[in-house]
């Protein structure tokens, strides 16, 4: 940990531990405190020393700890001086939350740093062998969650589907029927295809291959990724690659 | 590596070698050739073994290996069955054209796998104090490439303006007077606040805050990562946090 800092707020990847930056494996093997999500992989979570304390605020049905209340133990266990990891599932800023406690810690004067994480929104259809861009086939991509909260800036999925990138959906199993109909709504085929990865980068990785028109009727499961566009169709084999001919690359 | 597998293609990461992965940084450790891009960080190359081939096929202007030629030396490495790392900036699916080397190696039947590293699109932002998605503010974020080629997929950036969350434009310095405008016409505000952090989370960081209006007229230089929303104002102390009243969160 840099010198002065307290707190880090540590992004702990898609769930395979050796994802871990080299940064993130350092803080957390020296961490006297983890306070963890429960996206957090089982193989990252073993890497905790036994000698720190560890403290699930993890987000679950019927049992979780208010934003607030994570963001006031970290200021509270920052004040302490101790060494202190905020793990987080991916990056702590994709849909991670990480701003509300960064800006916690900084009201309070806590000193603190941010650790980016590999987000599971860009290593998760790469664990299917989908690229989120693909030249000649998707020059953009989105990454947008299907969770929806009160208070929460709407995101407009008829404009989102006249873009023309790839769209990756973070928390949206529960959400998938209504998002396909926006996107469908908004111009997309029907035919569309969509790739869901369940649990990617772990040893439980599912992918399910799907359309725009059948998403809302698939057998998936949280936690999953989904990817929605003409790269949801391939696995690196049958990518294609442009004509040799062409002048500007 | 992997059994079996000769070829690996993995993501460098932003620019600062402690934000590499485990996995990569292993990978590199053992290498016998190393080919690199021009976007890769100094000191992760200064982590290459001295024992290593090492092959710039970096593109700049004036100076640049075709990618079929990449591709090719790729599939030509790997059939000697050398431990061959192709090292790319920030994440090779995000805009890296891994995807295109993957399917060449796919094709020819080299064993390959892809490392994911943190994409530049998110960790430069963070690296600014901005976290792309964040509550109350920014539910989606999209990543384009300001680098347009013959033969590119368009995107269409007035209904991007439309969708509600955060752009990051990669290598789009020298398009940003056209990115700004376009975005001004699909009826974001000519006020709506731009961040661009260039050289990022490296020694030469520089962050500069504009407004879409004034991004043309900007004195920005690549490798740069623009950011356009509402968080692009935020550093972390001024970051807003939602009313506590609210009962969903």
């Amino acid at each position: 940990m840099a010198a002065g800092v307290s707190v880090a707020l540590v992004g702990a990847g898609p769930g395979d531990p050796d994802l871990l930056t080299l940064k993130a494996a350092r803080l957390l093997a020296t961490a006297e405190v983890v306070v963890h999500d429960a996206l957090v992989g089982e193989g990252v979570l073993d890497l905790i020393p036994a000698s720190a304390e560890r403290i699930d605020v993890g987000k679950r049905p019927g049992r979780s700890t208010p934003q607030e209340m994570i963001s006031a133990l970290l200021v509270e266990l920052g004040r302490q001086g101790r060494r202190v990891v905020r793990l987080k599932g991916g990056d702590p800023f994709v849909f991670g939350r990480g701003g509300e406690e960064a800006a916690a810690l900084a009201d309070a004067g806590v000193p603190f740093e941010v650790v980016p994480g590999i987000t599971s929104s860009v290593a998760a259809p790469a664990a299917a062998g989908i690229p989120v861009t693909h030249r000649g086939v998707s020059a953009a991509f989105t990454v947008v969650t299907g969770h929806r909260r009160a208070g929460e800036p709407d995101v407009d999925w008829r404009s989102l589907a006249k873009v023309g990138g790839t769209v990756v959906v973070l928390m949206g199993v529960s959400q998938r029927a209504t998002i396909a109909a926006e996107l469908i709504a908004g111009g997309l085929a029907a035919t569309t295809p969509v790739a869901v990865v369940e649990s990617a980068t772990t040893e439980a990785q599912v992918v399910g291959r799907w359309t725009l028109a059948d998403l809302g009727d698939a057998d998936v499961h949280s936690p999953a990724v989904i990817v929605i566009g003409a790269v949801a169709a391939f696995e690196f084999v049958d990518l294609p690659l442009p004509a040799m001919s062409e002048a500007t690359r």
